[in-house]
C-alpha cells in the first residue's frame, strides 16, 4: 500500500499555537500514525512544493492519498484538482480530513458545496460507531472521546453516505455525520471529521486507528474502468434459444 | 389517507403517572395530532380488543398503521402479525414509534433484533434533520429540542436504513439515529425514536409535525406485486433486430 | 407545481429524421405528456432563447425543471447552470433525461462525468421495476416495452442511486440502471434513460406515467436550508441534569 | 479465514442429472474452487448430517458460512438457524447462494420473503458489474457469461441493497440483481444469484472469482457488539466547558 499524506501546511507557519502542536506539521504526524499501523510505503506532499507536491508521477505510485486543508483552499491548482480527480476515477482511494470538507477534490467528488456550522470552544467531541459490521468500524469500541476539538454541525451539505460508520455528539448540543464513506468512479471516498489545528487531535490513538481502518477500506481495486469517453459497441450477434 | 393508530394500552392502565400524562391514551393523543393535521379518517386500536383491534377488515381498510408497544410485546399474537406483515408487503405503510423497536412486526420486517442501549433520567433530546430535501424533512427546523425524554443510544441493531432523515442529541453523551426510512415489499416502513409514556412527548408540536409527514411518505403507492409465490415465465420469441 | 421543460432544440433544426418525429419539439411532447397527467403550469425554455430561457425569474418560478441536451452540453452557459444547481441546491427538483446524462449540470451534481456505453441499433428496450415500494413506481407494471431504442450499457459512471427504480434490458445483451433518484442540498434529481431523438418515445405512454411520477417525487419540500455560508453558533449554556 | 461451505445435497442424491454435474456435491465443487483461489481452511457441511453438520463447534469456528439450498428449505431446523442467526449477528459472514434466496436464515434476515420470478430454458447469462469500485468487482471485467442457466426475474422481494455489484442480463427478457451486499448486526451477507444445480457453474472461473471476492468482503471485522440485551447507561456527569 503506496500513501501520500498531503497537507496545506500553511497554519503550521504563521500560527505559534499550531507550531507548538505540529512542529513538524499535520502531514508528518498524520504520517506517523499510518506508519505506527504498519504501513511502510508513506509518504508527504504540501501546498508549496512544486505541483504541491503531487505531480503525475507522486499520484501514478499512490495507492490511497489524505487529505487536509483549510485557509488556502483556493490556492490548489486547478490543474493538479483535475489530476487528483482523475486518479480517484481510476481508482486511487482518497481520504478527506477535517476542514478538507471545503477542499476544491471534496466538492467535485461530491458534487455540492459541502456546508456545515462550524464552533470554536474546545468542547468535548465523542464519535459513536453506527455500523459496527463495516471494516472502519473494526477494532473500536462504541464510542471514544476527544476532549477539545472543534464543533462541526449538521445539515451537513454532502449526499447521503453509501455507508455511514461514525456520527459526533458535541457538548454544545449538535451531532455531525463524521465518518462517511462514497464510491466514486472505480475509487472510494471516505470523508473523517476530527482534527483542528490547535489540538493535538492526530496523535490520539482511536483517530490514528479509524484512518488506518479507512486507508485500509479505501485501498484500490481492480473492477473494470468507467468509460473515460464514450464508445460504440456492436450489436452482439443474437444469443440462440436451447 | 386511511389510518390505524395502535397503542399496546397497558401503561396507561398499570401507571398513575403514565395516566395523569395520557389520561384517553397514548393512541388518542397521537390520533389527535393526525386530525389537527388534517387526516379525516383515523381510528385506534389497542391490545386488548379482540384480535387487538386489527380484524382483517380494519387492516383492509387501513393505509397507514401506527404502532406504539413497550411492556406485552410478547402479548401480541404471531397471527395478526403475521397479518399486519402481508399487508406492509402488500403496500399497508407503517410507522413505529419509540419502543416499538423491539416489537415483533418491526423485529420481523428488519430482520434483526433492534436492540439499542436506554437511559432514563428525564434528560434533554435534540434532534437534528441530516437530510433536509427528504419529505419528512418538510417544515422543520434545523433541529427541534424535547426538554424531557429517555435517552436511547447506538449502536442501533438496525440494517442500514435506505434513508436516515433525522439523528438525536442527548444530554448525556448519546446520539441516536431517530428517524429511520426503509422499504419492504410494497411498502414503506418508519422508525421515529421519540414518546416515552411518562412524558407529554406526542402533545409536542415537532413530534406531531414529523408524524404526519411519516404518514404522507408511508402511504401506499400501487407498484407491481411482489410475487407472494414463484411463477414460471415462458421463454419470450427471441427478438429480432433492426 | 411549476415546471419547466428544457430542451437543447438544435436536433430538431438540423435533422429531418428528428423533425418527423419531433416537428414542435421534443420539450413540447415533454410539455403535453405532462399536461395529460394533470399538471397545469408547464412552460418550455430551450437553449437558443436569451440565458437559454432559463432566466433568475422563470427559475425562481419553477419548482421542477426537466433537462433534455445531447449534441450542445458545451454551448449551455457557465452561469446558467451555475444559476440552476443553486435552486436546486435551494430545493427545486430536477429531472435529467436520455443523454442529459452528460450535460454540465448533472455531472456536477453528481460530481462525476457519468460515461456509459451506448449503440444504435433500434434494438428493444425493456424496462423492470426493482423498487415496487418507491413513488416513482406507483401504477406501473412489473415491466414495459419500448420497441426501438438507443442502447445504454453498464458500468453507468455515477454514484451509487439513493434509490435504483428501473433497470433496463436491452436486446444486444446489456442492462443500464434508467431510473435513479438522488438528494442534493435541499433538492431531489431524478435520470431517467429513455428518449433518443430519432425515436418517438416522449410520446409513449409509460414513458410519460414515469416521467409524471418523477415529477412528483422531486417536488420542492421545505427542509432546513443547507448552509451556503458557514457561520458560528455560539456555544449554549449547558443543560441541566434533573 | 475459516470458510464453511454448507450445501442441502439432496438433488444430487435424487436427480442422475445432477449427479452427473456434481458427482461429489455442490458444496465439494465450491469448497475447490475456493482452495483454488488460496483459502487454506475449507470444511463443508450439509442437511443430512447431525444438527446439519453446523453444530457450536462448527459455527464458532467459521468466519465465513456458505450457503445453497433448494428442494428442502423446510428441513432445516429452526434451531440450527437460530444458531446461524446468532453467529451473524456477532460477525460472522454469510455468502447465501442461488436458490438459498428461500432459505429460512435469507428470509430471517432480510425481513421479507425474497421471492422473485424463475424459468428454467437453459438460457444465456450475463453478468454486468455495476460498482466498479466494490471490493467484490475486483478483477472483474465489465461483464461475464454463464452459456446455460435458469432465469431469475425482478421484482426480487429484498431490501434495496446496502451495495449492488452485479446486475444480470437473461436472453428471455429479464434482468435480476444478481450481487447483493447487506450489512446486519456486526455480520456481513452476500447474495449471488448463479448457481442452477443442473448447471456446471460452480465451475465457471468468474463465478468462482466472485465467490472468493464475497468470501473476502464478508470477513468478520471486530466493530463494538450489537446489544443483545438492553442494559442502562448512567448518566454521566456533565461536561464543564472551557
Amino acid at each position: 500500500m503506496r500513501i501520500t499524506v498531503w497537507n496545506e501546511g500553511r497554519h503550521e507557519q504563521k500560527n505559534e499555537k499550531v507550531k507548538a502542536v505540529y512542529p513538524t506539521g499535520i502531514h508528518s504526524v498524520i504520517a506517523d500514525g499510518l506508519r505506527e499501523h504498519g504501513f511502510t510505503e508513506v509518504r508527504t506532499a504540501t501546498l508549496d512544493e512544486p505541483e504541491h507536491g503531487l505531480t503525475a508521477d507522486v499520484l501514478a505510485a499512490t495507492d490511497v492519498l489524505l487529505w487536509w486543508g483549510h485557509m488556502a483552499h483556493g490556492d490548489v491548482k486547478d490543474e493538479i484538482v483535475e489530476r487528483v480527480y482523475q486518479r480517484v476515477m481510476d481508482g486511487m482511494g482518497l481520504i478527506v480530513l477535517h476542514s478538507g470538507h471545503h477542499s476544491k477534490i471534496f466538492k467535485k467528488l461530491m458534487g455540492v458545496n459541502a456546508d456545515l456550522k462550524w464552533r470554536e470552544a474546545n468542547e468535548k467531541e465523542r464519535l459513536w460507531v453506527v455500523n459496527p459490521a463495516h471494516p472502519i468500524a473494526d477494532g473500536l469500541p462504541d464510542y471514544f472521546e476527544l476532549p477539545h476539538e472543534e464543533m462541526y454541525g449538521e445539515p451537513f451539505g454532502i449526499p447521503e453516505p453509501d455507508s455511514l460508520v461514525l456520527v459526533s455528539w458535541f457538548q454544545g448540543g449538535e451531532i455531525f455525520r463524521s465518518g462517511c464513506c462514497f464510491y466514486r468512479g472505480r475509487g472510494k471516498v471516505f470523508y473523517f471529521r476530527p482534527g483542528h489545528e490547535t489540538f493535538p487531535t492526530y496523535y490520539d490513538k482511536n483517530v490514528r486507528h479509524v484512518i488506518a481502518n479507512g486507508v485500509r477500506w479505501a485501498a484500490p481495486t481492480n473492477g473494470p474502468r468507467v468509460w473515460v469517453e464514450n464508445r460504440t459497441v456492436p450489436l452482439e450477434p443474437l444469443p440462440d434459444a436451447e
